[in-house]
């Protein structure tokens, strides 16, 4: 188990844990509540470009720890599947722009292409993106998503299934993004996350908590403590493979959206000190 | 992929798919169908016990495949632990009554029971029910659920994990339930059920769909062709792993419970015939 947390130093919020609020906002409330990084969604900067976003967030003293979020590389089409590339190539630029080290991908699937057939198609567009990637200096993070996403958001869903695409791709700038929301239910977690540290693999931690019941499939995630994950048990064991990078809260919430937003980023932080 | 069913004869219905009719009803029903067998959940036969049950169905000249179900060894106490075995020695006596030749595990997980925990709590629970099943001349199968189920339903979320438990206890009466709505995006999910085979523990087989979106956890499931699952082809892998039994149909949904079962059921029929 790792000790607990002693300040806000490595907590990292997601843009989209407090989507009603502008990026203007977020970034102000998050900096005077001493929160040390955010990941910023690429809807966060519409308004604003990637560098005029960039450059806020680090003239408020925070860090700007990843760009949420390249992917979808499935399709049907050979077509579908060159403009993801494209795409995808954009947000490495983005993240440049942006100043992001890091671009997590969530790697999709489409209709009626079968789920082998798209962990295939997933690994060339990945496997196409990487030099580009390496070329602007900026990581690519695979997040696998929880099987019950397997249908829409992503065919990869466990550590040991993007963890096979990174040694086929073996590229030093494309790791993992494990998130404990998707990852908690799997028995082989422990070990996967600690070959993710031999490898050099595990760029990314992602927190936040399962609920019982869940209401949603999509957003009703928990705040930390609320819901079933032992989240400082996998936090210790991302440590102990060497992880030493930001704990980045994503949650997507409905009812939290819906709450006081300064009151929900209150109760993140003391969640922060007291779970993760 | 395995050939096209060329009848309704392997077709078993779960009494919960047809949740609306009383059991007499769906009896009557499933056998005008020309439908081979029939899962009884033990509400379908609350008003008149297991006994009449089974030979209500016998009697339409439908097999009696499984009792659905029993499990939910995971406790936070002793106490709550015997109390769940009691409760799963009864099960298994219910199913001599039925004349069900298998029970169904879903194992369960309790609140403040550590995932690893609740793992070990169900492997214990079983083995203390396996040598009254097989007294009872009664088949146990463990069916891993999908783990979006791990917080509540049960620990167990793939078919290697209940293919664990069962070499653990090593008694020919405890085999596995495989459904391909829990289990459809495991990649290891083919190998998996050829172990299953070749270890002699493939005892039952359920279907169904996945719909992308799913709007609801527990009660949005699809008449097979409706989602996402290659049925066909993992009821190949069964095959070729050896296993001969019913295929057998457990939808929940709050959608399809609310539409005409008459028309619902016909709807199942043709499915079968397309997509099982």
């Amino acid at each position: 188990m790792a000790p607990p947390p002693t300040d806000l130093s490595r907590l990292c919020l997601h843009t989209m844990t407090t989507r009603p609020w502008p990026l203007e906002e977020a970034v102000g409330r998050y900096a005077r509540a001493g929160i040390g990084g955010v990941t910023v969604w690429r809807d966060a900067y519409a308004h604003c470009g990637p560098q005029a976003a960039g450059n806020l967030v680090r003239g408020h003293g925070l860090s700007v720890v990843s760009l949420c979020r390249g992917g979808f590389f499935a399709a049907d089409s050979a077509e579908g599947r060159r403009r993801a590339v494209d795409e995808n190539r954009r947000v490495v630029d983005e993240a440049s722009e942006l100043g992001a080290p890091l671009v997590v991908l969530v790697c999709g699937t489409a209709p009626g292409v079968p789920l082998e057939e798209a962990r295939r198609q997933i690994a060339e567009g990945i496997a196409e993106v990487v030099p580009h990637a390496a070329a602007a200096g900026v990581r690519l993070a695979v997040e696998p998503l929880h099987p019950m996403y397997a249908a829409d958001r992503s065919a990869v869903n466990t550590v040991g299934q993007a963890r096979a695409i990174c040694s086929e791709i073996g590229s030093p700038w494309l790791g993992i993004a494990v998130d404990v929301y998707h990852t908690w239910w799997d028995d082989r977690l422990a070990d996967e996350i600690a070959a993710c540290g031999r490898d050099g693999r595990l760029f990314a931690f992602h927190i936040s908590d399962w609920l019982s019941p869940t209401t949603d499939l999509l957003e009703d995630r928990g705040i930390m403590g609320e819901g079933r994950i032992p989240i400082r048990q996998i936090r210790g064991w991302a440590e102990e493979a060497g992880f030493r990078g930001f704990l980045e809260v994503e949650i997507f919430s409905r009812r939290l959206w819906a709450s006081d937003q300064a009151a929900f980023l209150a109760k993140i932080t003391k969640a922060y000190m007291a779970h993760a």
